[in-house]
């Protein structure tokens, strides 16, 4: 039930004899996880909004590969970015003919759509090593204003709408949406965004909560429901004293007043009507995260979701969308409170603290607290649906 | 008598049956010493002027370990900056209670004085993580306008004043001091300031000796009294006429000529009365060091002291003190002095020289030479004191 | 005739019973070549312009080694740039005396011409360790305005004359010149400058060449004479019509319209006479590459070299030199023209889109293709003539 390492079990709550030392954490207890400080592979990632590919070539980084994109006819095709000829990207070239990219170099011109080597421009027409040679491509597809690739290994790409949040395929929605890359790994960004216990300290002093009481702790259970683990509250505590040190919460005269009973649409409270569309999923938790790194944070007429899309073992790009259901003049309101508010308050500032942890998490080792069970949770999903997967960066070749 | 590795025995001068190429020298005939990049472990070091510890955490860097300050009640206390749980610097938070620090990601709060959780605060009162985490912490003292932190290995720490100069335990001072953070190992640093030979050539443009004819070479030997050894200057040339090159001296119209008789106050003749604290300590030479890198050079008015305080292997706090023992209103031409002259000459552009042969050094491997005695001499001391104290840079944990 | 690692045999053209994939090359065919990422010994490599080494020594660093270079009495010296007493680069130093450079932290005086320690000034003329210490030291030399510098194991320099390209000996000549440091291995910009492929699409762009029509591709062999190999043009095509794809060519009606015949005297066909001296070389083909990374382009007036030096594995310093053989006032032309144009965009612009493949080439792997015939009768040169020569960068003793 527990391995030689002291990570504790994580599918049911610890049941001890007596007081133990908390012990010091590694991560062997999840070896797929452990293993992924790159991404998993099988996964669609969004990587830049729509409007920045064009016909001009342009370099990403994704599960530590470096992916050449362009717009070709209106498609945005994906190659690797690293010509087999002398290892110069591709993402220096230029279109010489439809369909193709040729390399800066020496003009090696691959197709698009299948990668292989149409022509050795400097070779001339009967060149003998076209046809010879392929490229490697990855599907891509556009969604949300945003253009998403998918990372396998060798399997065919699933359908991205099996990925996408269900909603957001099922309904019609707006968007608002901000791509920002940052340092630290994206399994930090991932643990921190699920991580019950942070918001109710560290983003106390979010103007994004200015108006709002915070509890000072909650009682959660994990609950899964299909791809999603849900962080359900069942308790929250508005006001705690501490033994020896004093009382302490978030609420002060020109906050609300906390609510009387427990929500789980927002964590502050449901003060408004639900969106028939939210409401109809029935979401039993606010805070819900699926693979490869989704969250979820569902309020009474909006859900804010998060993408960690591993960039490399050091850096991850930080992809927020906001999605409302409302449709015709009523989008109006929804485009005026983003524009205005959410992408400086939440998005922006609010968001900026967790990326400030991010950047800042150094584990293992670690000491858990019983708060991190939503972590723990995380990471047992991660580990029980990825086996595998993790990303191995490739050499050159 | 000489190791295997060419190393000459350092205690009595080498006495060879003829010449010989002197040998290319490694540091395995000092292992701990060789070990001791990061510092010796078992000793107070300055860290910082004391008005800079305030309320606010500040982390430091010493032998390698990551130590938060904080001042609470007029009194520093110095603990690991690694908050267990997730591997954030403590140093990010804040006080939320006296007497503690909480960390700024989940509120976990530790007691200054003992490293005791004492509450998560996200976790309610109730929390049973509490009491079962102890931070580690570090002695703190404060001394000539100073914060002083000890780093040992599970003993308790001897008390700091057996560990100052004893003169300056002993007697009332003023003082002028600089701290400055510089590049290189700092047992290049506590090499160059005790070493014989550079003063000569590489300070002979020094400002700070603008005035004052520098000797060629010297005749020393080193004496060892307590815990201190010192450069006993026997005999001093003024001049000197190298075959086949030419002559060669630092004098110069402007400058003072050169004394008749050997002096160990000063390094350029005494003109002054000696201060009668200093001339009661009977020094029996100008030039002095001690564990664990403390440089002390004797003016007939004023005492100089470099402490050099090892961050990590390639980076060392260079910490000048400049010490008079005058009393009362006498003590207001030593300010004058220091504040319009001493602190811009000689803990500025001088040491400035010093601070570019540190930053340059690159040993082993390394020949010495005659003057070099002093060196060996000081390597000795260490490893003779030290043995098995040399800083192990810790992991995270 | 086929190593394992599918390297192909480089002295005949491949014969294959079928196709085949072409195969992933490593460079192990090669393994001096493969070996000397820092470069060769043995050779005479320009470092700096001649104006640049003056009584003030300097450093260079030159196949990883560092390298002091100072005039004394007209003559430049070179002698290893690390004292051996602490490692200090003598560099940093001044000349005391005539002849010699003394090590600025101890005085340390080294003769330029033996490298024999002199004088240990801080240990007075009766230093026992004067006359047991010697400093490594380098040829060095003075061509066509610049310093040369040899780097060997032991051996005696061979006369630099006959390294140099033989026209250059035997003929006086005007230059201009130009040296630049780039990033990139010299291997690199090697392989870059005699590479057959990439000047027709690469610098199809560049303005140097805004008037002239490039061809899309040729049939070339390569042949040895002497220390050369020459790229020998047999045919050259003006236009293609790539498959599937369409036609390509890099004419334009502010062009001038292609030769009718295949030249060997610049690659864009010959428009003037050739210059008597020029012609009386009979040079089998306009590109030529000797060790050991001499590049030599043929134009009918004047001769344009590329020296690629190497720093270290990842730096070289790119030496472009142009060469015209008139004599008295019609050297004129030559400066003018060099002056006001061949400066700007054949040493600037042209060589900047080499600078700029060069930086990002990154094999092996690589897949190569007809026209890297070039390159790899290159490397075979390299390797047949330099076995056991690559430089080893020695450590600091």
């Amino acid at each position: 039930m527990r391995g030689e390492s002291g990570a504790p079990e994580v599918s049911s709550p610890p049941r001890r004899s007596g007081p133990r030392e908390p012990g010091r954490q590694d991560w062997s207890s999840w070896p797929h996880y452990q293993a992924a400080a790159s991404g998993f592979r099988g996964y669609w990632y969004p990587v830049a909004f729509s409007s920045r590919i064009t016909g001009r070539p342009t370099q990403v980084t994704l599960l530590g590969e470096k992916i050449m994109l362009v717009r070709d006819g209106g498609t945005v095709f994906a190659l690797k970015d690293r010509c087999p000829h002398r290892g110069v990207p591709l993402s220096e070239g230029k279109r010489q003919f439809p369909g193709t990219v040729s390399c800066a170099y020496h003009g090696w011109t691959f197709g698009l759509a299948d990668g292989e080597l149409k022509a050795a421009i400097t070779d001339g027409p009967a060149s003998p090593i076209c046809g010879k040679v392929r490229q490697p491509t990855y599907p891509a597809a556009e969604r949300l204003g945003m253009v998403w690739v998918y990372v396998g290994e060798g399997e065919d790409a699933p359908p991205i709408d099996e990925q996408l949040p269900e909603e957001l395929v099922d309904n019609p929605a707006v968007v608002g949406a901000r791509i920002q890359r940052r340092t630290g790994n994206w399994r930090f960004a991932c643990e921190n965004g699920y991580d019950e216990g942070h918001a109710k300290y560290l983003h106390r002093t979010a103007l994004w909560r200015v108006f709002k009481s915070m509890p000072v702790w909650n009682e959660t259970r994990i609950e899964r429901r299909g791809r999603w683990i849900y962080r359900v509250q069942e308790k929250q505590y508005w006001d705690a004293d501490f033994p020896g040190l004093g009382t302490w919460n978030s609420q002060a005269w020109y906050k609300q007043r906390p609510p009387k009973d427990v929500t789980n649409i927002g964590n502050t409270g449901s003060h408004r009507e639900v969106d028939p569309v939210i409401a109809a999923q029935e979401f039993p938790g606010f805070a819900s995260v699926s693979m490869p790194g989704v969250l979820r944070i569902v309020y009474p007429t909006f859900i804010h979701y998060e993408f960690y899309v591993p960039i490399d073992a050091e850096h991850h790009l930080y992809v927020g969308v906001m999605a409302n259901f409302s449709r015709g003049i009523r989008t109006l309101p929804f485009y005026v409170k983003y524009l205005g508010f959410v992408r400086w308050l939440f998005h922006g500032q609010f968001s900026a603290q967790d990326k400030w942890m991010v950047e800042i998490t150094d584990a293992p080792p670690e000491k858990l607290y019983r708060p991190d069970d939503s972590l723990l949770k995380w990471r047992k999903l991660a580990e029980d649906t990825c086996e595998g997967r993790a990303a191995r960066p490739k050499d050159g070749g």
